[in-house]
């Protein structure tokens, strides 16, 4: 019986269902006939069919070739496309075409690109250029969903709206006059008073007192700093006109064709919120996700497998869908590294074991004009006749050996890494102490010392119930609510062992220094007072007595109740307590005042699991990343090499990728990924 | 008897003095009571009291909580901090708000916004964002200041007008219409024909020959570089329409207020020229100086006392204030260097040492909001209870033991390093033969080989009689006015030392370069004659004959009469002469053709001043500031340790830092700081 | 009898002559006397005649002092100046002065300056302001041209019209509206329809079609990167806008004064293709180019060898005229090297050796004022008693020497390197895989290896009759129209060796890619099937299996018939083939898949022209530079020692330098030039 989706979505009655978007897996990717004549479309399927794609999204930049001139709309060879797909059993992702609006649409209403902080208005000739405020663009785009809609909604092939295109991309800020406003309603609507605006802002700083909605300008280029308050806003406010068009959309949809879920992919990376994905999670049928890894980063499946956990816990745990990604190089990296042989298996399985429910890359045949003409995709430009190719299909050849494993769930873990985008746009909106600080390295780096260790890994949003887990770990989370503080709190003090990293728990809602001692949320729970950052220069580090070095940071604290568990001896706090550990009712607070360089924060983080008697997802070698998917009826154990030495992994089941057994313990060869269906579950 | 400050400032008869601004030292800070409630406010004064301060700046940005609307004006909250004040017995510095205009008047007009020379005009949000050219702007400063001081003019806590804040810091430079005016009368008033503009700025240059004034813009972007002659005289009249504002606010105070002092916060430091800060010192009744240090450079008390020697020259010699720096770290470097235990105090007194009267920080509460929140205070947000309050307090504490420096000078040194703005302005002012010259770089390493070795140097502008010195240095002086040149070849032939560093004394007034050989200004002077510049490039070094190693630049110059002390052994000049030494009736002219690099720099400057019988300030370590304060009664050595190690120096008297009697030696604890009342005066 | 040039310029009949520029070489430079009082004339004639200058550029930025207001128009100073020149038997290259229109004009009309991507128009005060599309502007620079061939065509001192100046330096884009009109017609001749465009740009891409030529905008600033068929068409358009100005100037001089051959200053140097000066090449009646040597190349030389032999290859392999160089420092590099001894020689003479009949340099006298002030000149600043007016007075008695060089050739090489003006736009227009790539490197990396061992190269444009050479390089030539792969594969197969490196031959003439498997143009030539392109990151690099070292770049490849000569032996694509030969009928083509670091590239190259019997032009020790020119009446061997000891070549002759004999062999001293007159004709 095919599995179904339950929507989180708040338009929906809780617990809404839809079917899933592919039996399996869904495995395929962005479809762009329109760039190529009709004769190389059978081919299209043909090859899909050979790689056992079940799933295409289709439309996303088309709105140009749908919608020809103003009003009048083509839609013959899309007509012929979907029943081509059908035809061939192939599902699909509509996409509305909203991400790039038509050029004739660009030169008669210019006024819906964006304009840049100094006031440059952006031309046509990109995508994604439009303002989300825009109401002339809003009306165009709507239409265009709907005509879609009622020509699509019934046709067989059809299993999910995809809708735009990355929003936010590159269409994250506008500071338009017509944005403008829109801005001073959001603020009107969030403060309801002007004083109340100032309060929270504290514009007494500069004298910069308003006095009604109306003087408030979006911060476009001054001779200094904008200040943090209203940055912070006026990033929550861009997300908001961003998710308020997504809602738009979805309203028309949804009328049209309650039956489909819908969907927007989002953009869960290494780039801290364009969005606040954590408020879009409960606006979706089903999460997706796009990801690409970093060509210069020798370790990029650590990024992957963070990015991944990320996406699952926005995705309140369940299954979602990683709905772009590549077959190997990209093209808007300085130098654009290509996959080595076998990276594309273990890149999309390394999302599927961490619940990605179906894997599509960006994009099926390689463009051989426009921008993205070196992007790699299934089809390159040299044809099928290629590694790539081959390589999908290896792929969706172990998918279908593997589609039982579809519908079931990441095993919960018990190390929990908090992770905010909130507080991520409050790190970036004002001058910081020091430009090393950011919201991802920190937790990233811890997320990458307990992955190597076999650790499973929850990364969630801060206000996620701790309760199943044994540790949490704050790495920079600057702003932190307060309810949030409370929750880890109490959670702390029923058992749990926290560990909070410097600049976490620093401001308030509204980027206001919480003062008193740092961090003024976590302040008495850690049983620390930090009265004074010293941030380290490039290149300086210091020692600490344990035999740690700290980099990028230090801090000048004193204990308000907290043991001392090692001290600096270097530099200029040589003497000064670094890391402290407070009891606090059955559980412990650990303060780190540094940054912990990686092999420190190996052996912190091996002592710290050790001590909460967390184990590993599976005994192994180091490295070998392991993690577990658990459904009603059993467990697959995933163990994917990313070395060039075979690793061994504690198992005993049948490994479905080569059919091979295991009986206690299984050697997954250099490059290999094993989806074990195990015989006892963990 | 309190002492009093005698002003040089042009609008007064010569020997007008004023009460100073508090007896002994004046300490204290920024003071933003607006950014906090009452409450906090007494918590502030009973604080204040406790560290000893004497002053504070009140209201530098405060306009927009003074006049909350066009017109109104809204004294209370000011009101009541100027009697709390007056009641503790702390004088008040009352700034005029005008660095930063209230929202409504940058709503009601817009225009007076800086515009870049792109065209952009900057937009709310920030500070200083005006252009001193606008009239409206003009006119609604004004207003202010007049309401300020009519209100508060007798008001008896108030010591000194603060006018404005940092002029030119983001506003030096506007490109807009209205400044396109000003600017064209400016030239029409400094060339009377626009022949002679055509001439002084050799126009002929691409053809760019103007028939009216009205034909001169601003140098906005063009396709290339603009008229060095048009760039250097667009410096010199941004400089004056920020001064041309100060002055139209100092008419209005001393109309209003004839008995209270004047000032601005000059920002004497790395930075060179935001305004001519040589002719501004004859417009204020006291010089006042912001200095922040750069935490980057791990000998930062070296520029500080750089730029201390440069302020007390700007001064005429005379005690200046210190009017702003910092307690630690700052906000706007790309890390923020925190002060290490002790460097507060050893900062302070390092100013104090080189004629400051006071020691103001910024600011006295660390704000919770606002681009600064991040700007270290005298009250950190962590409260009173901290390093850096108890720093500040002990501070109080010497400053009130050592009361007795007060109103005395700095000795006079018998080394004079020459420094001008107005050069510093015509370097930057057009491409020049290599990116690595620039005004400050050798005039700062000759300072710190100097300051190394104890000797005193004063950092005077162009033009200072040096009748009182043996040495003078003349490093990078680019633009050199003849009568200084002539003042510098009377003083060197009856006796006096001179050295000269390349890209010195090349060009006229009007940035044109002087011919016939370089440096034109001193060719004869110094016997060489330049033919052409070597520039080495980035990493080159180049080695002499006496062993010394250059840097940066080489030269291909011949005697017309020095002797050649040295020549070049390596690089495309090798065989050249490199250094050359003038007799000059009875003194002497030395020309370096190179950079030397820091240990050669050390080697040469200890022969120099050996060869002038010139001392120490006194005997001592190597590296430990020396500085001496002579008064009416009596004299008094400081004697600052920078570094890890106890160091010694030749003294007899009284430690009035810890009451220590010296007895010929002292030896000053590892970064302590002693001021030593002499019985033998030096 | 004095020698004559032969035009190639499209609107004469072929074969149309003129006479020299200069009997012998041409030899002086741009000559400003509007910069100085006519007393300063006198002493430059004086000079000039000393130096043996038989040649200068006069007027070229003068538009401003000609014309002195609208159509007002003042002669006398150029009347005296060409007189005063003709009086002294020096001849006047007399420019057009529109590449600095005046004051008067920009104020009267601003709308003729360039506008940026983003809408900023610069403002005055710069040179090359503007845009080629704006009918003002024409309409103002054909009167001033008109006025000056009217004046002085029939002037004894004019031997060449100069139009305007370096065409295209700062104006080779503008982004105006007027400009859109203007892009618009041309698109229009190009397509003809506009469904013709969609197609070859592949407008489908992000949806981006167009329904009528006046949607077509400029690539002005958008969110993402403009389409990659787009841009290359824009540079094409921009750069026939800048020659559609130069034919018009042309067109007026043609008219009023048929006997004066005319040119344009070229800026043939490692700026690729700011326009196609292969296309400009068939519109001049001589070749002129501008080269200045790069400070920071510690191997200058090189560059300029392969800049000069581009230029004889873009000149049909005749002599043209080296318009514009150095005699020492520029002052637009970020230090600015002077040159050293005997540089000023090696480099001018080099020039010669490659071709130019010519040697001229920017400029005569250095200015005092203006953006050039520290540019390097014949006089510097410092007067004719300087190195290097000495130097440029001993050039000029060498050229007096080897006069009876001039009107030769360089002698034909049997090397041959292709460079394409059209592909170094089409790699420039669009996101590619590696920021590595461009299409100077290779191509110059190859022709140094050849340089050091004596061999000479030609430098050709694609399309070019390959039937005299034996080898042959495409280099990164991305584009390469499909005749010229023809052409290349007939003339492989008839005997040919061919040298293909990655990243040639890929795309169509709109920037499309041809699909099937890389390099398209070449596939089948080569034998070789490239799947999928690997770029190596930064300080990566890669062995291969005959020790070669690569780095920048590597690739995926099957043979498709080719023999593999060399693997990978390490990295992503160990074991994978890497270089690669294919007999093809009696000729053989080698395909690099990575670029060959210096040291592989030499034992290729050597390798490469044993193979195909290449010999030196003369045997020599490795680096002395040797290049043959060849007369109708005898042939002379160049002989450049860049090094800092003797160096040897094999000669029989008299050196016209020295005066000596070489019976066998000649040594020539460490910096200097031998110019042979050979007695045997190689």
């Amino acid at each position: 019986m095919p599995s179904r989706l339950t929507s989180h979505s708040s338009d929906l009655r809780p617990g809404t269902t839809f079917p899933a978007v592919a039996d399996g897996f869904a495995f395929g990717g962005d479809y762009s006939p329109e760039q190529w004549p009709e004769e190389v479309w059978r081919e299209d399927v043909r090859l899909m069919r050979e790689a056992g794609v079940t799933s295409v999204n289709v439309g996303v930049f088309s709105w140009g070739c749908i919608e020809v001139a103003d009003g009048v709309f083509d839609f013959g060879w899309l007509d012929r496309v979907l029943d081509l797909l059908h035809e061939n059993g192939i599902g699909v992702n509509l996409a509305t075409p909203t991400a790039a609006p038509p050029i004739w649409l660009l030169r008669a209403h210019p006024e819906i690109l964006l304009v840049g902080p100094t006031g440059v208005r952006v031309s046509q000739g990109g995508r994604l250029g439009w303002s989300p405020s825009s109401a002339v663009f809003r009306r165009y785009a709507l239409r265009v969903v709907e005509a879609l809609a009622l020509r699509y909604g019934s046709h067989p092939a059809l299993r999910l709206w995809h809708v735009s295109n990355e929003l936010g991309n590159e269409n994250n800020h506008c500071y338009s006059d017509e944005t403008a406003v829109a801005w001073q309603h959001w603020l009107e609507r969030r403060f309801t008073s002007i004083e109340a605006l100032n309060e929270a802002w504290g514009t007494a700083f500069w004298g910069h007192v308003y006095t009604t909605f109306e003087q408030v300008e979006p911060p476009r280029f001054a001779a200094t700093s904008q200040n943090p308050g209203l940055l912070l806003d006026f990033e929550r406010f861009s997300s908001d006109a961003l998710l308020a068009h997504y809602e738009a959309e979805r309203e028309v949809l949804r009328r049209v064709t309650p039956q489909i879920p819908i969907t927007t992919n989002f953009m869960i990376q290494n780039h801290p919120g364009v969005a606040d994905y954590g408020r879009w999670s409960h606006e979706v049928d089903i999460v997706a996700n796009d990801h690409y890894t970093m060509g210069s980063d020798p370790e990029g499946f650590g990024e992957l497998a963070f990015s991944a956990d990320r996406t699952r816990g926005i995705a309140h745990g369940e299954p979602w869908l990683l709905i772009e990604h590549s077959t190997s190089a990209v093209n808007w990296q300085p130098r654009n590294r290509a996959k080595g042989r076998g990276e594309l298996a273990r890149n999309s399985l390394a999302h599927i074991a961490r619940g990605a429910d179906g894997a599509l890359f960006f994009q099926w045949r390689q463009s051989s004009a426009g921008s993205e003409q070196y992007h790699s995709s299934v089809v390159p430009h040299a044809g099928a006749d290629t590694k790539v190719f081959r390589e999908v299909v290896e792929l969706g050849a172990v998918l279908e050996r593997i589609a039982e494993v579809a519908g079931s769930v990441t095993e919960a873990a018990r190390v929990a890494i908090l992770f905010s985008d909130d507080s991520a746009a409050a790190l970036r909106s004002g001058p910081k102490p020091s430009v090393d600080l950011n919201s991802l390295d920190e937790a990233l780096a811890f997320h990458r010392a307990l992955t190597r260790l076999g650790i499973a890994v929850d990364v969630v949003p801060p206000g996620t119930p701790l309760d199943r887990y044994d540790v949490a770990i704050v790495a920079t989370v600057y702003s932190l609510p307060e309810t949030a503080a409370e929750q880890v709190a109490d959670w702390t003090a029923a058992g749990g062992t926290l560990v909070v990293t410097p600049f976490s728990g620093l401001v308030d809602e509204h980027n206001r220094v919480l003062t008193g001692g740092y961090p003024g949320a976590l302040r008495e729970l850690l049983g620390v007072r930090v009265e004074e950052f010293f941030p380290l220069l490039e290149g300086e580090s210091v020692v600490l007595s344990d035999g740690s070095v700290g980099f990028i940071w230090s801090e000048l604290a004193q204990s308000a109740g907290a043991e001392i568990t090692a001290s600096y001896t270097s530099g200029a706090l040589a003497g000064e307590p670094a890391v402290f550990r407070n009891t606090v009712g059955d559980g412990a607070a650990i303060y780190l005042s540094t940054h912990l360089d990686p092999a420190s924060k190996a052996v912190f983080v091996e002592d710290l699991v050790r001590g909460a008697g967390i184990e590993p997802v599976a005994a192994g070698d180091p490295g070998l990343e392991r993690v577990r998917r658990i459904g009603a009826n059993g467990s697959w154990l995933f163990a994917i090499n990313h070395g060039d030495e075979p690793a061994s992994v504690a198992a005993t089941g049948i490994d479905l990728v080569t059919g091979d057994r295991a009986d206690g313990a299984l050697v997954v060869a250099a490059g290999a990924v094993a989806v074990i269906r195990e015989e006892v579950s963990a």
